[in-house]
C-alpha cells in the first residue's frame, strides 16, 4: 500500500538532503521489475523557482506577491535567458525554435531514435502565481541534472522544452509556441498587434524567427512522447489529499452564445403579466445550465461567465440579455447532448416568458487524450515513489493538448492549495512540487525503456 | 349604461364637426343634475398635437417619426414659444415663472378664490414621442378655448401650465418646475452642470429667472386643485379597452442594490460542486423578485433591471455580481413588505449557493395620492360624457405628484396604444386624445362648483 501523503512527507523530501534512500518498492501489478526510482532534488528545485520569480515580480514584492511575466514581456525575455542558463550548466544544448520556443536537447544512445520531449512555459497572466508553468519547465531541467548526477543516459535523445506565450495573454491567444509546432497557427497570425507590436516582432524579442514559422513544426510521430508536469489549478487533488493526478486528457472546450430576446418597457407602467423579460428569462437559462450540467455524475462543467443587459437601467424592463454559454467534457458527444438539453429547455423557456432565444456555437476546441500506455506508465511512477495516484481530467488547456498532436502525450498534476491558480495565492506546497517532479524524472526514464508507444 | 368604446367613436368624434351633439346624459350616481357636458374641438387638439411635433422632429420625419425635444433644447425653447402664443390666443394672461414653467391665467368671478391648476409639459425624452405631456397641455389650452366658445365663465381662476424640463433628461433629474412650484429642489442643483451647461442658465433659456427661484414656489393650500391629463404609458387601459383611467395616485418608488459575492475561479477547472458563483446566485434572486412581487393580487411590480458580472468573461465562474431591484407600488408598507421578503430570499439563496448577499436602500420616492373627491369627480364627468373608465395607479412619475405637495391633486389618463411610450411608436388615438381633453374640460368645469376639496 503505498505510504499516504503525510508519511511521505517525512522521506521524500528530508532524505535528499541526508544522502540516504529506500525506496518503497512496491511495484503496482503488471509493472516489470526495475531500478530504483530516482528523486529530484527538492530544495534545488525550490531555488530555481524562487529565482525564476524574481522576474516579473512587482516591484518591493516577494515570491508571495506572485508575478507578472506575459509572454514576450522583458520579464518573459529576461527568465528565458536564466532558463537558457541553467540548460546549458545541466549539459543541454540549448536552441531558440523560429516559434520562440527554447529547447534544450540531451543525445541519446540510440542515433534512430526519436526525442522524449517535456517542459511546460514560463509566460504568465498578469498578477499571476509562482507555478502555472514555472515548475513544469524547471523540474524538466532538474530530471535532466538527477539523471547526470546517478550516471542514468537514454537511447532516446531528451529535449526539454519552454513554450512561448501559452496564457496568450499577449494578441489574445494562446498556447503560440505549441500551436507552431503542431501547425496550428492561424494565418495572418503573424501580423496580429497588441499594444503596438506585431506578433511576427514580438517572437523575435525571444529569440524567434518568424520568417520561418515552418521550421517550429514537429510532424506527427516526430516524437517518442511528450510529458509535462503541471500544477492542477482546481482543487481535486487538493481536497482529496492525493499528491499525483494522472491527466486523462484535456476536455472539449464549445462555447455557445444565448441571445435572449424580450421587450423592453417602462418598469413602472408596465404590469408583470405583461412584460416580456429578457433578464428573468435569462435568469432561468443560467440556473438551467447548472442544473442540466449537473444533473449526471462526472467532471463535465458548463458556466455562463459573461452576461450583458440592454438597456440595463433601474427602470427599465430588460429588453435584451446576451450570455454565454461554456461547455467542457473529455467527451464531445456529452457536450453536445448536453448543448441539446439546454436548448430545448431554452426553448421551453422562451415559450414560457414570451421571449425569444437564440443558441449558437461560436467555438469548438476539441478534446486531447492522454496516451493510455503513458498514463499506465505515470501511475506505476507514482506507485514506484510510494505516492497516491488519480486519475483526472484538465478542464484547462496546456501545450500538452497541441503536442498530441505529433506525440503520444502524458500530464501530470499536482495539487493547487484550494485550488487557486492565475493569482498570487497560487500555491503549491515544496513537498509537491518535488514529488511531481520525481514522477516526471522516473517517467522520462520508463518511457526510454519503452521501444515504442502504440496508439 | 356607458356607451362601448366603438360605439363612442361614432359620437364623440364625428359630433363636433358636425355641430350636433346630444349628451348621454345618464348621471353617476350621486352626480347632481348638470349642465350637459362639454366637448373639445377634436380636430383643433389634433391640429395642435401635430403643428407642435414639428419642433424637435428629425430632420426630414414626419410626425410618425416622433420627437426629441429635450428640456431647456432650442427645440423646447421654440416649442415653448409657440404654446404660449396659443395660450394668448385663447385669452390667457401669458408669464413664465422663475423656474420656467409657462403659465396661462384667466381670471375667476371670485377675486378670493384660489386658482384651479392644469396642464403637463412638452420635453420628451430623446428619440420620445408626441403625445406624453403634449396631449395635457395642448389639451389644457383647448379646454379654456372651448369654455370660452361656450361662454363658460369660472368663480376660481383657470391657471393652464406648461412644467419646465419633466423628463430630467437634462441634468439627470426630473419634474424640475414642478419640483421648483412645490419647494422640494436641491440645494445647489442650480450649480448641476450638464452639456457644459449650468441649470441656471439652462433656466434662463426658457425665461426663468434662478435668482428668484423661491418664488416659483407655491404655498401648500394656494390652490383650489389641479389636474393633469397624461397617456397611460402602459397597456392596461388599451388592454382593457376602458378610454378613460382615473389615477389613484403615483406610485412609490423604492431603489435597492444587491451585491452579490461569490468566488471568481477557473471556468475549467472548478468542478461544479466547489463553485460559489454569484450569477447563479443573481439569477435565483431575480426570479425571487419576480415571485414575490407577483405573489399577492395588485398592481405593485418589481423590476430587475440592470445587472452588472465581474469579471465577466466566459471562462471565469463569476465572482461578482450587482444588479437594482426597483419596487413600486401605491403602498409603502407592501413596498416594505415585499422589501423583507426578498432580503430574507436572498438570506437564503446565499446559504445555498455559498455566496454573501447584501441589499441595500439607494433612493425612495413617496407616494403621491390623488384626492379622493377629485378622483370621484373625474370618474363622473367621464360618466356624463357615456366613457367608461378604471382607476389604476400611475407607475411612472408626473408633475403631478409634486402639485400634490401643494393641493388636491387629481390624474386623467388615457390609453397608449399597446403601451408603448417614451418611443416615436408611442400612439393615442385622436379620438382617445379627444375623450381625455374633454374630460379634462369637464372636470375643470365641475371642480368649479366646489366650493372647497376636503383632505
Amino acid at each position: 500500500m503505498p505510504l499516504s501523503r503525510r508519511e511521505f512527507i517525512g522521506l521524500a523530501v528530508a532524505v535528499p538532503a541526508f544522502g540516504f534512500w529506500k525506496p518503497a518498492a512496491q511495484a503496482a501489478p503488471g509493472w516489470r521489475a526495475a531500478a530504483a526510482p530516482l528523486l529530484v532534488d527538492a530544495a534545488r528545485l525550490r531555488a530555481d523557482l524562487e529565482a525564476l520569480g524574481a522576474f516579473g515580480r512587482p516591484p518591493g514584492g516577494t515570491f508571495a506577491d506572485g508575478v507578472s511575466r506575459v509572454g514576450y514581456s522583458d520579464a518573459d525575455v529576461e527568465g528565458r535567458r536564466l532558463v537558457s542558463g541553467w540548460m546549458r550548466e545541466a549539459g543541454l544544448a540549448v536552441r531558440t525554435d523560429a516559434a520562440g520556443n527554447l529547447i534544450g536537447r540531451r543525445a541519446g544512445s540510440d542515433p534512430a531514435a526519436r526525442p522524449i520531449l517535456f517542459g511546460s512555459h514560463i509566460d504568465s497572466v498578469p498578477n499571476g502565481g509562482n507555478f502555472d508553468g514555472d515548475l513544469g519547465s524547471l523540474a524538466a531541467i532538474e530530471a535532466v541534472r538527477t539523471m547526470s548526477r546517478h550516471g542514468v543516459t537514454t537511447s532516446h535523445p531528451l529535449e526539454v522544452v519552454v513554450w512561448a506565450n501559452e496564457e496568450g495573454v499577449a494578441f489574445g491567444n494562446g498556447l503560440c509556441g505549441s500551436r507552431a509546432a503542431a501547425g496550428e497557427l492561424a494565418a495572418g497570425e503573424m501580423d496580429q498587434v497588441w499594444n503596438g507590436m506585431r506578433k511576427a516582432d514580438a517572437m523575435r524579442r525571444i529569440g524567434g524567427d518568424p520568417d520561418r514559422i515552418e521550421e517550429a513544426r514537429r510532424a506527427p510521430g516526430s516524437i517518442h512522447a511528450y510529458l509535462e508536469l503541471h500544477i492542477e489549478q482546481g482543487g481535486t487533488l487538493d481536497r482529496a489529499g492525493i499528491p499525483i493526478g494522472v491527466v486523462e486528457g484535456i476536455v472539449a472546450i464549445d462555447r455557445y452564445e444565448a441571445v435572449i430576446r424580450g421587450v423592453p418597457n417602462h418598469a413602472g407602467t408596465t404590469p408583470m403579466a405583461d412584460r416580456h423579460d429578457a433578464l428573468v428569462a435569462a435568469a432561468q437559462l443560467v440556473l438551467a445550465v447548472r442544473e442540466i450540467v449537473t444533473a449526471e455524475p462526472g467532471r463535465q462543467v458548463g458556466t455562463v461567465g459573461q452576461l450583458g443587459v440592454t438597456p440595463n437601467a433601474p427602470n427599465v424592463v430588460p429588453g435584451l440579455v446576451r450570455h454565454t454559454i461554456e461547455l467542457r467534457d473529455l467527451s464531445a458527444d456529452r457536450i453536445v447532448e448536453m448543448a441539446e438539453r439546454i436548448k430545448s429547455r431554452a426553448a421551453e423557456i422562451a415559450s414560457r416568458t414570451g421571449t425569444a432565444i437564440d443558441i449558437t456555437k461560436t467555438s469548438h476546441h476539441a478534446a486531447a487524450l492522454a496516451h493510455a500506455g503513458v498514463q499506465a506508465l505515470i501511475e506505476r511512477c507514482a506507485a514506484d515513489l510510494g505516492l497516491r495516484s488519480m486519475r483526472l481530467p484538465s478542464g484547462a488547456g496546456h501545450d500538452a493538448q497541441m503536442a498530441a498532436r505529433f506525440g503520444p502525450m502524458g500530464m501530470i498534476f499536482v495539487p493547487s492549495v484550494g485550488g487557486v491558480s492565475h493569482s498570487p495565492k497560487e500555491l503549491t506546497s515544496w513537498e509537491d512540487c518535488a514529488r511531481g517532479a520525481s514522477v516526471l524524472l522516473n517517467a522520462v526514464v520508463a518511457l526510454d525503456r519503452e521501444r515504442a508507444l502504440g496508439e
